[in-house]
């Protein structure tokens, strides 16, 4: 006889997954994938980080092995504050910071010292699917805003913040993810002095700020409401996913609570990579190398937004991003995006449908598109296989 | 003006931590620490960790570094299934076992998987530390059921699980933390049987369960109640805790929630270590390394229970482990733990109060003492201060 079990409420919260899904087809060789979300395996520096491995397991292999403390290795959360200080201006210093399994565990801790259950959280729509399966086991109510391509729409985002006074504000402003929208200055300035009027506390996951294609950081709404913002950023796709280390940025007091949160969940984040990757970043130029990662994004790009205007059916637009790893393509209304993503399945290529990105139903008019992880020759390959979808669909 | 943070109900609930204290102290060179539970560093094999990730970093380096399945990495799953068949007679395959970051947190996502706020959770009393923190956030109810050498109070643990009905009953029946107590095979049964009649899942935590003096692995509860059971390990204790690397094992539909669980909370444990990890497994023979690490904590056990017993007051009792890491010491009435802690600081040897151990109350008459960090001759010198420390406080 199956045993039956009494699992906890929260786990019906828990949202269809497509992650697991999409992790599978992106193993598939066949397969050409813009689905995923992988920066591409060729702008990882596995040679340095092979030389930081040895010199870390060498000369401090004991230590690296060891237990250690939650809030982080010092000297990579020195690291990471100096480069806020360098390239964003923010007063940034080690105590600010704690080091994180990649910047998805900040999703389950910030929701987890700021959410009860039926507390509003506020989100883009588009979101985040990884932030919508993070924060659902937390039974929120969600409030979606529109976002635009400059950013959320100012009307929509006044009244979640005046009425539904949400705990939590989740944004991806640099490069979003799914659309690949970037705030403007002006929408950027309209966010900050929403929030201040509230007390809710604006969550910002920069991701993808470091991957602009023209090199030049944007200012992070944080600046503007240092009290009432907790920044996250990830080595991931920096450097390398598979280390998972990314780190939250906040007050003092928000990060005390971050702490014992973190260390219930996990004690600490694994060591040896947080000394690997310290030791592999005090030895290399990671501006060159994210220079030359973001301009090879931006060539990829390119050629998939000149791809779909040239091969897919006028009667599909896409966003064109300043930077990061994808971008959204919106379908005529005879196509519906999960169609798109079976087909393509049969044709060999894989799109990611919008639907698990809107918390408040939608999304079968887009799909995700990664231009990270394919090579230029690739995307070209994958569009065509996509046309042959969409005439097939009976795209016009 | 100090913004005012409107933290969730269940950060309240976080109990007063010690580990961070702990982990400060074991840092002061001064200081010899039995309040830490660190394996001893000299037994981590950092040589065979260094080839392994060079070899790894060489040959699948793209890999090791890139994003990987929530699941963990299968080699390193098939190894643990193979050595549970192998070792314990358990019919586990990789579909059963789950990778996470060190069984810590095992303590999270099993009780966020089970537990509503005002749920039961049964407890060893005292238990282990970790397991309150981490549960204590999903506003459970604790029951503690005491724990004697041989195992829980059979009495009090049939009330505890017909009358309290708790989703979880928490329990280390190998060389526990704190205490050093192993279940004796009659309280393994009993422990089984009650549970069998209830709908109680039993969560086994076998962090120590390698590190028996005798070498002789004992049967898992869970090998006897397969469906109302998990069972967490960790190779922190028996390789390396820095690269944070353990695991879940348990039927198959709470594997699959677990898994969701996992997702939402770090997509997945950081690759690199779990792949150096199982080439280290493929090329190392572990056995032989646990033989000689639970032999040296024999005999540091050893020296630990002969220098309590002829060095400190003879109102101090303690227990003896069968392996493990951790005894616990009974004070005298006239002496309280936290007077010792205290007291040992400045006398430059720490050693753990009882009371962060206990979810009702009591355990000032206790101190945890570790005996896997400190080599013998700090287990002496250690034993010479705790005896200058009882004078001072007047043990008889």
């Amino acid at each position: 006889m199956e045993h039956s079990y009494r699992f906890a409420d929260r786990m019906r919260r828990a949202p269809e997954s497509f992650l697991g899904t999409l992790f599978a087809v992106s193993r598939d060789p066949e397969i050409l994938s813009f689905a995923g979300g992988l920066p591409g395996s060729r702008f990882i520096d596995t040679e340095g980080i092979a030389r930081a491995a040895e010199e870390v397991l060498e000369h401090e292999g004991q230590e690296a092995l060891q237990y250690s403390t939650t809030d982080g290795y010092r000297p990579l959360r020195e690291y990471i504050a100096e480069r806020y200080r360098k390239r964003l201006g923010l007063p940034a210093t080690p105590e600010n910071i704690q080091i994180v399994n990649g910047s998805q565990q900040c999703l389950d801790l910030v929701a987890k010292i700021f959410v009860n259950p039926g507390d509003g959280i506020g989100m883009e729509s588009p979101g985040y699917l990884g932030a919508i399966e993070a924060f659902s086991l937390y039974e929120p109510v969600f409030h979606g805003v529109p976002l635009g391509e400059e950013g959320p729409d100012p009307e929509r985002f006044a009244a979640v913040i005046r009425d539904a006074r949400p705990g939590l504000f989740y944004a991806i402003p640099n490069s979003q993810n799914p659309s690949g929208a970037t705030y403007s200055t002006e929408s950027r300035r309209m966010v900050a002095e929403t929030i201040e009027e509230s007390d809710t506390i604006f969550y910002e996951d920069d991701a993808f700020g470091e991957l602009f294609f023209d090199h030049r950081p944007r200012p992070p709404v944080s600046a503007l409401i240092p009290e009432q913002s907790v920044l996250s950023g990830s080595f991931s796709k920096t450097v390398a996913p598979g280390m998972r280390i990314g780190w939250i940025y906040g007050p003092e007091p928000v990060i005390g609570q971050f702490n014992v949160a973190k260390q219930a969940a996990d004690l600490h984040s694994n060591h040896l990579c947080q000394m690997v990757l310290s030791r592999y970043l005090a030895g290399h130029d990671l501006d060159a190398h994210i220079r030359r990662v973001s301009d090879a994004y931006a060539g990829q790009c390119s050629v998939m937004c000149d791809e779909i205007d040239d091969l897919l059916p006028p009667g599909v637009s896409h966003t064109r991003p300043q930077g990061g790893m994808f971008l959204v393509a919106r379908l005529p209304p005879e196509i519906s995006a999960s169609r798109v993503f079976e087909e393509g399945i049969r044709e060999k290529v894989a799109v990611l449908p919008g639907t698990p990105f809107f918390v408040d139903g939608g999304g079968d008019d887009l799909i995700r598109l990664n231009f990270s992880s394919p090579t230029e020759e690739e995307i070209k390959e994958g569009m065509r296989r996509l046309a042959r979808v969409f005439r097939r669909l009976g795209g016009s």
